[in-house]
């Protein structure tokens, strides 16, 4: 039995990158795109890749019947989609892409977006979408945020190490590598091609990135005390990916240890054998996140390395991933297609 | 029920392209993975990116048990790929990627190629792997000759304007544009990332690259009597994608006309609405060509522009498409996957 | 003695460029920047690399006091030039690098650039800046107008070509590969980093680039005789540098006879040694401009192929050229920097 | 009044940049230029962008006559570099481009390096060639060693922040992010465009990068007691740059007031204002480092950020820095090239 999906907000890069993945979905069965300024137009004059599908025509998310949707993915942006899913009915389920659901403090989140959450009810029922993590509350959610694509690699790389006490909380220093894509399509003169090709940027210096605000309440949480990461990250010409580099103290067989056993029955999380180091290109436009450990020549600090593709695992796989748990279906349907390489 | 895969040669891109494909086929499984070189090693050591896969260890060609195998791909370089097939047991039907089973005649793979054909018997029997032109013969062909990537480019631009009689046919220019994995992973200095990235670079200049061959030989069968054309290929700072710029001399209607007729039902060319031109990311990763027309502000100048994944549509994907024929499967088989894009 | 040098539109990539070059130039000397949004900032805040440098601050170009200037490069978009350049004393000349003084015919102007001429009479009076065929008049001139970089390149090639009579003058094709800084700064979707790396885009298809004015202009007044070109420009993957790969009818050994002659005394167009292919790196950041020849295996086609850095002989390298020539310093003034490799 | 230059090991790329950058130096000439492999021909068959100057033929060094040569910059492999420097008249001032002399103790060299060295009489007497810091000794030496690229890039950052003691020394990360022409012109697999497109890549990992050896050497010596860094390299899909991001313990206004007194009076150093972050095509062709700061959101921990061209200051640029000093001449002669933007 099929499954009715819309998406709303399907002219960016994350909507496209959910067509993608569901154009080859065993269950999931695309009912209505919205794009609001691009209304009435067909998904191929947006996005020639998608021109070998049969899509629903672009149309503005009122004009959608979600009589007739089982589930919503909203790729919108950050604020919008509040407005947006306050307003849908609640028998549509839905994923959001966007960071309006991520934070479960009202102040937190106007602290990093800069004005009030508009749905604090929903806020607050909202699953954090970060699946391998908080399966049996998002199997069971109408409302599940997916988290930022910088947020979830830092996470996978330390959530279990934090949870199994073998790094010092006080000292973590993620120093990310991040392709442009995670910026959007949106036109700004740092992304252009002449500004960007062939360097690497830091950017969001002094703890500004807004995905801190992810790390602070999840890192927290899971142990039990506040914790603040140092986190850097850097703009690079890539198109896809993420890898972040992670600096801790701790014994490099205890978090080899730890995150081995954490991960060992994961399908999309994958610890490498010692002495593997990830590479972007080897997750590239899959749901496979590669993580790998190496020992510093000083005893007592280790490098911790992790990799996904922060449109799929990152974002939209991600998206997919919660969806097929929210409406019964396997995990990984849909979400095995191997990486693209070279 | 599944059929038994061999790939031989597994090693390269085009090898590593063809588990990927087959990693999501429906009826296809991998029994035997060959590479002299790398005999003993696992898969995921010589390509990460396929480490979530159960793949069989890579082993030299003579210690598989070709018994078990109903159809090998032949990643091999050309020359060697020769020496293979003439040994395989005939039982085992095979698609070859190398160049070497493309030209009918033994002189002209001679002039091209170097030295003589070693396998001039099964070059006789050998079927050109243009699928859409020659479905009929590779579905009752047990040895197939995949084509080159620049040559199926041009043809699919060019055959349906020579058969219908539209443009001068002493008259054809390729410009091609070819992205970096075309010359696979050979360690040659101007590929290397600082000698390539940012420039785009003339090569085989004059009229001298083999897949010129091909050319000569397809577009003179279709026309009835001997074509030349012009073809002059550009490395380009990309891993994946070729894009061909054609010059003729022809009515434009009448070259769109007769592309549009001869692609109407074909599931992976796609001729673009009129005005459109297709882009080297639409296709990528994908078995899809492009193609799009545009007349000249001179009255019977045409360019034609067309687009495919030099590894997937050009090489490993037409290989899986020709395989599903022989096969008896549907010819599409796991080659739906949508572009990756961006 | 030192010339006193104002650059009008400062804050683009041409602008950047006309610094970098005067600022080890002999006896230029930076007296005024405008550059209108961005009047009052400093020119280190604009362009960081530009830092090391003593540079006047940003102003209005009503704020400059041109009694104390001797040469103005403007570089403003087209359009925008002719009001600015109207209003100068005639005390100083000018070197424009827009589109605006190109044309000679104000007719051809009008169709090219979609409205009418607002200096028409200046437009009479400007010289076309190709340096090496217009160095008399250049010398001479008051109002000097910076070719299009295409334009430049191609000129390049053919010139000498059509001047000796040696190639069919209604067969010439064009298939230019061009860098992105040639689009400028400007926020526009293609030139995103997501969506141009990794590919070549075919642009301005069906003869539709304004530069076809140039080559329509020039090469006619060349010939005696109407001469229409074929041009295909497609966007590339790079930041700097143009390739063309030109496609005429005529002698291998004429052509390249014909190039050598017409380049033997030239300081920066270099026509390489029989059987060398120029590249884009190899001029890259300099004022050279390269040229090859290949023979077509059927005789009388032969390729030519030109390569020059679009900001630099292209534009501001021209620039600078000319204006040596106009303020009488020696013509390579400050313009032998080698090229940047790799 | 010139000085004679020989550059040995002239086909590589800090071989070319020497050339490159020596062709408008005002008091440089070159009388020989070596290559084994390449003996006999012309530099512009190795490097074509060469091909504009008046150059020496390539020779193997036997062939040159050192009686005419005032210096010789040795652009040789290490290893290779002892064994010919041993053998120069000592007439001939020296500046090795390799790490053969960069360390001064014997068993440090043996160690980073695999083997002993074989001229540790003159290891004794080298002076390391980080002008900003060895002026003095540089100016009187006969033999200067080119620091390692990521090594100086690194101590522009660390080493006033040492001396001044605002930095806890037991716990500096950093993380560095390399470009390409840094390895060289070898041919590795993972220096091929495809593999290293789009991707950023940790190496030499665990502390294992042979830079280490210089700043432990270094960073000890400044501080008067032991001193180990942690050093994570990445290579990115870029030609030339290098931009470390350095993670200290210490106050940023500290570390903002130690950097801007180090530096305040030098050339090419440049501290930017607070608030700016340095970036790669800033510097790119150049001898500029800029160094920016930042303040993390928690009190007492800066991050240092780092930018200069590997090839430039950090090699071949630096080696004309010392030559100048060594020779006499103003230390900036030929070295205020603006780095090429975009």
């Amino acid at each position: 039995m099929s499954h009715k999906i819309a998406i709303l907000g399907a002219s960016g890069y994350t909507g496209a990158e959910l067509v993608r993945l569901i154009a080859t979905h065993p269950t999931f069965e695309i009912v209505a795109l919205s794009a609001d300024r691009k209304a009435g137009m067909e998904m191929a004059e947006v996005f020639p890749h998608l021109r070998h599908l049969a899509l629903p025509t672009l149309v503005k998310i009122d004009e959608i019947d979600f009589s007739d949707v089982d589930l919503g993915f909203c790729a919108l942006p950050h604020a919008t989609s509040q407005a947006v899913i306050r307003e849908l009915p609640t028998s549509v389920k839905v994923v959001d892409l966007s960071a309006d659901f991520r934070l479960r403090d009202p102040e937190e989140y106007a602290k990093w977006y800069g004005k009030p959450h508009s749905a604090t009810d929903l806020q607050e029922t909202a699953v954090y979408g970060l699946t391998e993590f908080y399966r049996d509350e998002i199997r069971a959610a109408r409302l599940v945020a997916g988290t930022g694509c910088n947020a979830a690699t830092g996470q996978f790389a330390l959530r279990p190490l934090i949870e199994a006490g073998v790094i010092d909380l006080d000292d973590i220093v993620i120093d990310l590598k991040a392709a442009a894509s995670g910026a959007g399509r949106s036109l700004k003169e740092h992304l252009l091609f002449s500004e960007l090709d062939e360097v690497v940027k830091p950017y969001a210096t002094g703890g500004s990135h807004r995905h801190l605000g992810e790390f602070d309440q999840e890192f927290s949480k899971v142990a039990g005390r506040p914790v603040q990461v140092q986190f850097q990250p850097h703009l690079i010409p890539g198109t896809r990916g993420i890898v972040a580099t992670i600096y801790v103290k701790g014994d490099a067989e205890a978090v080899y240890g730890a995150l081995s056993e954490a991960y060992a029955d994961e399908p999309f999380v994958i610890v490498l054998p010692q002495g593997n180091i990830p590479a972007m290109k080897d997750v590239r436009g899959s749901n496979f996140c590669h993580i790998g450990v190496a020992a510093d020549r000083r005893a007592g600090r280790t490098v911790i390395y992790a990799c996904l593709d922060n449109l799929t695992k990152g974002s939209s796989g991600q998206a997919v991933q919660n969806a097929n748990l929210m409406l019964g279906e396997d995990e990984t349907a849909g979400l095995m297609l191997a990486p693209l390489y070279p």
